[in-house]
């Protein structure tokens, strides 16, 4: 699958977590590993137990190498648990799932950071240590954590997304530190030299938004081709609270509303057939539109989406 | 063996790692736990992966608590490693051991550290979560890291102790802050309670000594009985590098050498068969002295070695 059938291409992806490392995964399969950039969320990290966790970067690594727990698409497959146990006898808390494996990782990265160390470049060495070959890169090495707004009050992402499982309703969002931020080392001058910018079906106001508000990324994505991929399909998210959050925000969910809120930023749109509908409402926007299956249930359908991704880009590019 | 067969005593036992820990065992097998408080070592604490990993507390603790690995002395019991492993993998260090369980009690140990909990008090919730009742105290709340000078430069304890197995030739000590730092709630009272005050059979340099750097500690002890356990049996440390560090220090390593170390504190020495010669040499220190089997093989050993201390205590205080 890393031969291409059409010409060469060089592509960015904005990726947040399950659904945007899916995307990733088939971009990779599909491209050659040198002209594939994957550029991802950092706004959830948080620091739990004293450890630096990094879910977004975590879970597209697992999942481009293979190691990803494929029922949940987050963690690692064939995890045990025997640490966060032992926790959970003490009293302490268990809400964020932290498996065995995976906290090896948690660890390392730890130590690296108070040695110093930027994330971008241990997320390289971890990409070297585990066979990834596309770039993946932090949007930055700056701590930018982003706030939920609710009508029970601003909490950090974690809590709003895993402790309180997306239950509080949503009032807006708050990317701290990010105006102060700099993008990581090789996000600008990637986005510069792309043909192509793939936003991949991620969370517009907790995924993609976090990394557009980095200074200087949104606008180099703005001098680019955009192809984004909704993550909304028939009203509803396929996984996470996006659909809930638009609701919540006085919008009713729809791929449309999707397009609406990258406004002036996307060239091309991909929709499911469900929502074939909505290309009416959506290419006065001045945005393409390309219809086909969106959900990726199998990693065949991930490199088969990826195709029609590349190959709808290419098309509009030319 | 919970019903003391003498008249109560209240004792305080001072322990650093696996000897005094097993001592301490044997202590809280023969004295009913609210006579028993045991103010354990915390020079060698440190930061390892971002997390506050305390050797001396968790060796007490997990050997009470009937959870130590009897193998080494330390860890625990049926440990797994998979944190580890991953870490290896990753490249990171693995010259400390940390096995998963173990893990997780430095992992909410930090947790607690970091929401602002003194270490006394998360020592108090682990002893009570793993049904520990003698009262374990830290000999402070603050950090003071033991430094080890050598020939081949100062390095922190476990840098010296567990990266470079005691290689490096000793010069001296340091206490690191000990100067500025207060002994842990209780502690001073528990000593000026004290019937009996007990040195375990830990390092005097690197165990003790930072205990009895806590300002007030010395003199507190200085003023109630006192009855050490040498850790040193035929000019060799059962365990560890006393001998050699006081061989590195220019003195030849004996019971009495250690009595000698601990001049004005002790009112009696329990020294082995072994070294029943040094007798005459340790009684014109002022020093009251009983010989027996010192080396703990078995936990029965443990009792009965402690009994006999208290006795011995016993029949000094009178």
């Amino acid at each position: 699958m890393n031969q291409p059938d059409f010409q060469p291409i060089k592509v960015v992806a904005l990726a947040g977590g399950v659904g945007g490392a899916r995307l990733a995964d088939g971009l990779a399969k599909v491209l050659p590993p040198e002209d594939l950039t994957i550029i991802v969320n950092t706004g959830d990290d948080f620091e739990h137990f004293g450890l630096f966790i990094c879910p977004d970067i975590d879970t597209v690594c697992y999942t481009l190498a293979g190691l990803v727990n494929p029922v949940t698409g987050w963690g690692r497959r064939d995890e045990t648990w025997t640490v966060l146990e032992a926790v959970s006898l003490l009293g302490g808390p268990t809400w964020f799932h932290l498996g065995d494996q995976d906290l090896g990782l948690h660890l390392e990265r730890t130590r690296r950071r108070l040695s110093g160390q930027p994330l971008s470049r241990i997320v390289q060495h971890f990409c070297q240590v585990l066979g990834i070959r596309p770039r993946i890169l932090p949007m930055t090495d700056d701590f930018t954590p982003t706030w939920v707004y609710t009508i029970q009050g601003e909490m950090p992402f974690q809590e709003y997304f895993v402790r309180r499982q997306c239950q509080p309703v949503v009032t807006g969002f708050c990317f701290q530190g990010a105006d102060q931020a700099s993008p990581a080392p090789g996000v600008l001058e990637a986005i510069h030299q792309a043909d192509l910018v793939v936003f991949c079906p991620s969370n517009p106001w907790v995924s993609l938004d976090p990394i557009l508000s980095i200074p200087g990324i949104r606008s180099a994505v703005a001098s680019r081709p955009v192809v984004a991929v909704s993550p909304i399909i028939g009203g509803q998210t396929v996984k996470g609270p996006a659909g809930k959050m638009f609701t919540e925000l006085g919008i009713p969910p729809s791929a449309a509303a999707v397009a609406h809120h990258y406004t002036g930023l996307l060239s091309g749109f991909v929709i499911d057939q469900m929502d074939s509908e909505l290309v009416s409402e959506i290419q006065p926007l001045g945005v393409q539109t390309f219809v086909t299956d969106v959900i990726m249930k199998t990693p065949l359908d991930r490199a088969r989406l990826s195709k029609e991704v590349i190959d709808f880009g290419i098309q509009i590019i030319h």
